[in-house]
């Protein structure tokens, strides 16, 4: 068993340039190289063994930044590393925060594994005061799907809908203020969605006329390239426009649907292309194989119909947009929690927050080392932390 | 109905700045300006009406060309315009050239219905010694039954597997040479298909081991995402290593083959990704509809994985180099013909050629006034014909 930090660094410039503290490489032992199990796909209900495994690797990780000079890098960006101490941390979090936004998967849970702690930690900043919102890419769940399953999740019953950020909200709430611009109001919109029955719940809540998804609506399931050619769009059409096609993660998307997709797109020239996320892959399984994501999606139908899709998901400013206007946040006293580089901590910087990785999801160390100080589409986070379990005592 | 032009125009800078011709767009009724009935799938046989179709909407393009003054933007770059005069356009063409290579569908053939005259001009050139080729990016035929279909369509018995040039056939014989530059003959080579049967023989006739295509190797046609959480990828790796993924045109993709090509790559480091072709889509449907093309698989494949695939299709070198070691062509004496400037006539001018746009397939002439001089993603032809049909006597 590899040891525990009881201690935490704050490594920023100035304090890492007085050489108060010193660089913990030699004390650690070197880990697995390998990528591991992060964003596993649980088979069964939580166990103690699974918590554990979470915990240890989190902490694994961490060694093998420390011992690998990524360490080194992240100091002079000014990143704070924070190492098992759960009083310090929470002290820290609690004093420089009052808004504190999580990304879900591979923050708060895995699959159907809450995190270490993540329940007890988030009861806490509640407990404190702090506005707590959830911001999630996946847009599968409609908020209140999302809400239930959180609270499940993390036994905390004290969530609301409103807490609840999803891209398919944000996509939504997107869609009812550029349509509103062009004299569409949301009532007589007709909006075309590849993506789940969440996804078309989310949408209907706001009173458009949704097709598409897996609904019976649309073509039949399995089309020919031949029926595809003479494939008549009359319920994708049966108000004579279609205002928008909106592209969620689809695990039933086909050659039909995209065919379907980039038609309406061609036949509607002012139809506005809408992307919950553009995220390449998810690492699922316990090989952490890359499972690919909406992006993928996105990707082929902007090839075929010559387009560029407007993404609404981290890390788009319409998303930061519809987060400070709806909830009147404070960015320099706001902390945005995710386990991605690309879409969680590049979405905190641009949004002026400030922002913490945990190695409980997508981000490993191979890729911490890759991005050394980190690039314009990747950017280092401002705060490291093992895992959320940490935040809140 | 419109007049036809029986007359041939040379239009070249010199011969413009002549003086001798004059610009005949006041001459010209103009025609519909929506896209058209090109590469329309036909569902009956060829008939009369259909050939007749052909030949009028062709004329119409060329009358629309003049009339819109996208003439004389190509006479500024050199193009040459043949119009309907049968004798003059094959004089030209059997003396400035050896070879003549043709694009397939749009060009031959829409759908089963064969281009007017294409059949006798076809005969015409080979009777005159010509040689011959026919280069698709359509994968999805291996080339003994490209030859049947093209023999069936065309009448011409004549026609060899050598002159057919397809994508999976560059495909093969660029996998051929880059596996073997790392030590794998085709024979101990594990290749993965997305595509169509057709592609799979063609790759098969090279020895290799193929998984994926439509067969019945690999995963159940309907798979969860916990399902490919768990799947074992025992058949596709069932010597130990996958060597190449090749992507061609599948009517059948779906999320469950993106996923396996993904993991594949992830998988295996040095496995090849390799694309038949990345047009975006083909205009087919009595409404020139897009359809999606194979380029649209290979981006979601490419975003997914986050690699860039190798396009060994037109408008590659790769599939230049293949021309010009197998066949020993003289480019200043190769026409290369086709219907798509971003695939087939970018092509022929990056491989030396002449290239000649004919207007029976993709481009309209809305295109061609768009492109105006030409990009170098869409560059303008050096000859434009109404179809080819003129091009032997």
């Amino acid at each position: 068993m590899l040891p525990l930090y009881h201690f935490i660094l704050f490594l920023s410039v100035l304090q890492c340039s007085s050489g108060l503290f010193p660089t913990p490489s030699a004390q650690v032992t070197f880990g697995r190289r390998t990528p591991r199990l992060f964003g596993r796909e649980a088979t069964a209900a939580t166990s103690p063994d699974v918590t554990e495994t979470i915990r240890r690797e989190s902490i694994e990780q961490y060694e093998e930044i420390l011992a690998d000079g990524a360490f080194s890098n992240m100091r002079k960006n000014g990143t704070m590393i924070f190492l098992e101490d759960l009083e310090k941390t929470s002290d820290y979090i609690h004093d420089n925060f009052d808004a504190i936004l999580f990304d879900c998967d591979g923050v708060l849970y895995r699959g159907a594994d809450p995190i270490p702690d993540a329940s007890a930690s988030l009861k806490a900043l509640i407990r404190k005061g702090k506005n707590i919102l959830f911001v999630t890419n996946n847009a599968g769940a409609s908020r209140m799907q999302l809400r239930d399953k959180l609270a499940n999740i993390l036994d905390c019953e004290d969530l609301t809908e409103k807490q609840m950020v999803s891209s398919g909200y944000s996509a939504a709430k997107y869609l009812e203020r550029a349509l509103e611009d062009r004299g569409v109001p949301m009532d007589r919109a007709n909006v075309h969605v590849i993506g789940s029955a969440g996804l078309c719940d989310e949408l209907r809540s706001f009173r458009c006329r949704v097709t598409g998804g897996p609904s019976r609506d649309g073509p039949p399931p399995s089309m020919s390239r031949e029926e595809l050619a003479d494939y008549s769009f009359a319920e994708e059409e049966r108000r004579g426009k279609v205002d928008a096609v909106v592209v969620g993660l689809d695990t039933a998307f086909d050659y039909r649907k995209l065919c379907v997709a980039v038609v309406l797109l061609q036949r509607h020239p002012g139809c506005l292309l809408v992307a919950t996320n553009e995220d390449a892959y998810d690492l699922v399984g316990s090989d952490a194989r890359h499972l690919p994501g909406n992006g993928a999606l996105v990707r082929a139908i902007e090839h075929a119909s010559q387009r560029d899709a407007i993404n609404v998901g981290k890390p788009s400013r319409i998303l930061a947009e519809l987060l400070s206007d709806r909830y009147g946040l404070d960015p320099s006293r706001t902390l945005f929690v995710g386990d991605r580089l690309d879409t969680d901590i590049k979405f905190g910087k641009d949004g002026g927050m400030k922002s913490a990785l945990v190695l409980t999801g997508c981000t490993t160390v191979e890729k911490l080392i890759e991005v050394g100080m980190g690039t314009e589409e990747e950017p280092l986070p401002h705060i490291i932390l093992p895992h959320m379990g940490l935040m809140g005592k």
